[in-house]
């Protein structure tokens, strides 16, 4: 009896929700307007051109709109839509400033992207705490615009101007994380809608407190599920003194290997260094053009130092006196914000740097993640197989964590050579895999990274992965075919 | 046909394992003969004194005996011990060194008590990966030791000398967490065996990379989970470089505010102190007693800083300039390691040193954690409903983190004054609550905050993690009673 009464609300849900269930299918007319009676008219769109632009990130990952689009203004409408989705069986797909990297928004199903960028207010600071809240719109310059007269700042720069709440749904991290961490580190507490609507404080309500060993972990549990545990609304982030002084420095070394071992020298001298990038002779190259640098095209580090005027010279000197040891020639450095900017700025332009190499080309970028002693040999592995396979690419990363990125340019005309490109992202996240590494630092697994998941956690990880997303979304209505 | 045969099987599985089931009992003859075939006759024991010995940690929690008490001697017999126990529906406790403070290994409902301590070698150092992995034997102190002549430590420092598995279990910190971040920051990977037998590698087997964003963080989920989920059988952890120079330092304030302030602006003036603790009046009074300290009976700061000798003069400099700015008397430091050693060694005596102002009595710690800028407000209502409630207690804690003790003394003879020493510590941890703060920063749940954990992350929060915990251990059979 139980059962058949399922089964019949069941046919009703798809009724409402949907002409066709299983594969894509518009919505029925019926559910839009009950999507428009929680969000307002206005902030629901079917149109063509905007769940085209809702389908896709800044991968190669090929575009699969969403069937509709809605712009939540607040945490209620984000649990009711939410609760609508779930009593009738529809994808969710939440949606920040889309520069995902794995296809993480595309949606394989269908169903509704929540675009939570109108929830933009910057919700409670609190200077003395070193921590804020933030709704999802806000992202890490304009978080980091509002601290400016603060004294504080928030470090994990990914390179895009990525939202904060999606930073840490994708467990973001960057040129900082070697000092100050990656989101996993500096998330303290989390609003979520889960799928059925309900709200959980992944610490506690209002709570912001640096450290708990009160109950499971559920903070870390959010941080890093891309989306499919349930639509992160709020994050409270840790802050950071900002530098009173910083210097950046770039050098050039023989090898790959005397630049890693410096990397490694300069930890275990306990300098506190801020930024560590290594960029190999392709992306110096294409920096020096496309930046207009004038670097000596070699393995090179570009370095960051923070602190104050006298600390400086002092993590100066000895990451010199480091670096020249293992070989480093040109090692110069900036104190001047308008040149340390010049530099970061190419550093972040690698990518279209290295674009611009091929005119007319797409890129593919893939990262992985190594104990940095296995650095040398992955990257003279990965220019060995980039040469052999014909392709055109070039690695920079940031060293001090063992996590780089392998750029790639793919005509888009040529299918057979992005098939070679994806061979060969394959076959470097299985080289980082047989080095005790994992197969993405910083991009997560989104669409194109889950069989290698498997690979990395084993078959016991992937079945408690599973029974974690099945516990927490036991329809799989949360941004569909991702992760697992 | 096929419930009726699992009740068969159940029916079997009493016999086999509890003489009754549901209430503590002798264990079956022919389940302590099983244990033996696992782990070898003299590693089995039911003695009286040995099971009273594993039934009580170092809080006032009554002893609650297991049934039956193992030591394995690798990770294969760990696995065929849970599955034993979990095909029998006997529950498992997890041992480490017994220094837990929430009554963590009480069998609440009998069982086998896991001691893993002869499980202590440390399995692999990574250096230039600044990375170990150790068994549930080996101590912070056996690590350190280890770990002299590589130029690393591991930093995390709670006090006692406890197992690094069981710190993970707990999710420790400790004194040093101001700077290195506590044990959630500094696992890398764990080796669980869960509670039917099965082996879970958190990040993948053998991986000790710095970061990842491969799918859920399960070695998050694990760390702080108190054996509710699995046994921890070796733990990756991060390695730090050991400090070129330490120098240590105390200022006494005339105000619990001035000495908060002070930290505060220590912490935003970015100056990298590695610690920074909170010893009150009374804490001072009796370490001057007992550790022959010679120290201002006032609010007071000790501080230790780690860095070359040049950094170091800087820090102490900008340290002593903020403490006098808000008004610290006796700023003296120490360089000679003898003299930061008899000070620190103080420090880590201060619980011993407010039980000896009651000659006698036992020792009620409690811990909570609050945003730094709510510590003054919290202290101060402490210590008048210590005189209201007449009780004798001090308090101590890592104010960078916001985190404090409030060691209290109780006579065992009387249960009234037991009563207010628990009543007094509830109101603290709710006043801790209500300032947006933690019921226990690092001293876990156990057995008696498991009514303040609901309170503190909300129904959703609970639900949440009783599905984790119905998830992983669906009998309920690791440590039970725990937690949740």
């Amino acid at each position: 009896m139980a059962s058949l009464l399922r089964a019949a609300t069941w046919g009703l849900f798809l009724w409402r929700g949907y002409c066709s269930r299983g594969t894509k299918g518009e919505l029925s007319k019926g559910f839009v307007e009950a999507l428009k009676a929680v969000v307002g008219s206005p902030h629901v769109s079917t149109a063509a051109v905007v769940r085209e632009h809702h389908g896709h990130d800044e991968s190669v990952h090929r575009c699969q709109p969403p069937d509709a689009v809605v712009w939540p203004q607040n945490v209620e409408q984000v649990s009711r839509l939410a609760a609508l989705c779930y009593s009738q069986g529809v994808p969710i797909i939440p949606f920040g400033t889309g520069t995902g990297l794995e296809g993480g928004v595309c949606a394989v199903q269908g169903g509704v992207c929540v675009n939570l960028t109108h929830m933009d207010r910057i919700l409670e600071l609190n200077p003395e705490d070193f921590s804020v809240v933030v709704e999802p719109g806000v992202t890490r310059k304009a978080l980091n615009t509002h601290l400016r007269d603060s004294g504080l700042w928030f470090p994990v720069d990914p390179g895009a101007d990525a939202s904060l709440c999606g930073m840490a749904a994708t467990g973001a991290s960057g040129t900082n994380a070697v000092r100050y961490g990656t989101m996993r580190d500096n998330v303290l507490n989390l609003e979520v809608v889960l799928p059925d609507g309900r709200l959980l404080h992944t610490a506690g309500p209002g709570r912001h407190f640096r450290k708990s060993a009160a109950g499971y972990n559920l903070t870390g549990l959010f941080v890093g599920s891309e989306g499919t545990l349930g639509l992160i609304t709020a994050t409270t982030l840790r802050l950071h003194p900002a530098p009173e002084a910083t210097v950046a420095a770039t050098c050039a070394f023989p090898s790959v290997q005397a630049a890693v071992d410096s990397t490694v020298h300069i930890l275990q001298a306990a300098v506190p260094v801020a930024r560590i990038e290594f960029l190999d002779e392709i992306t110096i190259d294409a920096c020096n053009r496309y930046s207009k640098l004038n670097c000596s095209v070699a393995p090179t580090l570009f370095l960051e130092f923070h602190g104050s005027e006298k600390a400086l010279e002092e993590q100066l000197q000895r990451a010199e006196e480091i670096t020249q040891h293992h070989g480093a020639s040109h090692f110069s450095w900036a104190k001047d914000a308008e040149e340390r900017s010049r530099l970061w700025q190419a550093r972040h332009n690698a990518w279209y740097a290295v674009l611009a190499l091929r005119p007319g080309c797409k890129g593919y970028s893939t990262d992985v993640c190594v104990p940095i002693s296995r650095l040398p040999e992955i990257l003279v592995q990965a220019k060995e197989d980039l040469n052999a396979s014909g392709l055109t690419g070039a690695t920079a990363g940031h060293v001090g964590d063992g996590n780089f990125h392998c750029m790639l340019s793919v005509d888009p005309e040529d299918p057979e050579e992005l098939r070679r490109v994806k061979a060969f992202a394959e076959r470097l996240s299985r080289r980082a895999l047989a080095l005790h590494g994992t197969c993405t630092g910083e991009h997560g697994i989104g669409l194109g990274k889950r069989q290698l998941l498997q690979e990395e956690v084993g078959a016991v990880g992937v079945q408690t992965m599973r029974q974690l997303k099945a516990m927490l979304d036991p329809q799989g209505l949360m941004n569909p075919g991702k992760v697992l």
